[in-house]
């Protein structure tokens, strides 16, 4: 029995995707981070820690996006969603660890910079200096995507549709995605063209490029 | 062959731990971050995000700390510093994906706050706000390791050393780690009674409460 809680658009859409994906049974619960939903008493007794994506297995509850992502990727090994090789699947793991502890930092000091200044007054150079910093990341994902269709190479693994997460991002950001980060946009599109893939987007309710 | 950039206490102290209680061959080499070795030319041919730890493996590059305690716990699990089943392994990768990507934001938001804002003004808001949030995560730690010898329970796993280092922080912080957080004091002290820490420790000149 396994629940996810997600909100559209945040993280929690590439753990969706996954399950999805992955063709097993599962529910999602929807939290709506705009409502504030992921601070009231019934989702903080599933998440103490208010945030989504929070993974439900059999009553036990497993947080933060990589750990969901390699346990569904490496949990279902057979379904191909997992690199083999060790060193392979080191390196997701590196790139969705990144991804979670700078990438994800540089957009929340964006849309959430109260989370490092509680000074109104501090609010306007955080979200410029994370503009700054996530700019930088953003350049380093469009040279790892170079000549690849996929980030593991030819294998479509979870690191894809966490790639997929953050490229929405961009645009919500204001970034021009497509002239910006011409590889990275292939590498969206192609994601994005998987039939689970628009799925999940159709459930959320989002679009990759809005 | 393999080689970890390490910084005195920086969160390299970790993976240190872990190579030298896997009793493999390696090579430790320093780069001192107090004396901004990092952003000099010799390190930024290894890792050109300029941050330790840097794992060099056969000459490949592998970043990011719960990525490097995974490769090598998993990698070598005869050596039992990872746990068997793949539930207790998700909750491992969770714990140190949260430390890398909330507990350790914090603490960078009190030794490093230009990170997160360009504006010498913000700094010292964002230090408030960050010892804040790292007291109520610290807080958590705290809860976790209540009547447990070890994160995982009683084995001892490469969560372990990843704690401690967030332990010795806490001191640095000038948190009064003893009396507000006696569980994970004791954990502390635990790991740090190995003969393998002990060593690894004097190698790096550094002590758990200094």
């Amino acid at each position: 029995m396994i629940k996810l809680y997600y909100s559209p658009g945040a993280c929690s859409l590439a753990p969706h995707i996954v399950l999805e994906e992955l063709g097993i049974a599962f529910e999602s619960v929807l939290v709506s981070l705009k409502d504030g939903e992921q601070h009231k008493a019934d989702f903080l007794r599933v998440n103490p820690r208010a945030r989504v994506p929070a993974l439900v297995v059999d009553g036990k509850l497993l947080t933060e996006c990589p750990a969901i992502l390699t346990y569904l990727g490496g949990g279902y090994a057979a379904r191909g969603l997992w690199p083999k090789e060790t060193w392979k699947q080191a390196e997701a793991l590196s790139l969705m660890s990144w991804l979670s502890s700078s990438v994800h930092i540089a957009v929340a000091g964006i849309f959430r910079p109260e989370r490092y200044s509680a000074d109104m007054a501090a609010k306007e150079s955080i979200n410029a200096t994370s503009k700054a910093t996530l700019l930088n990341y953003y350049a380093d994902i469009e040279r790892m995507l170079t000549g690849k269709s996929f980030f593991a190479g030819s294998q479509y693994t979870v690191c894809d549709p966490y790639l997929l997460v953050f490229y929405r991002w961009g645009h919500r950001i204001g970034v021009d995605m497509k002239l910006q980060f011409p590889n990275w946009t292939k590498h969206a599109l192609r994601v994005a063209s998987r039939p689970t893939v628009k799925r999940v987007l159709e459930v959320e309710g989002i679009k990759i490029d809005g």
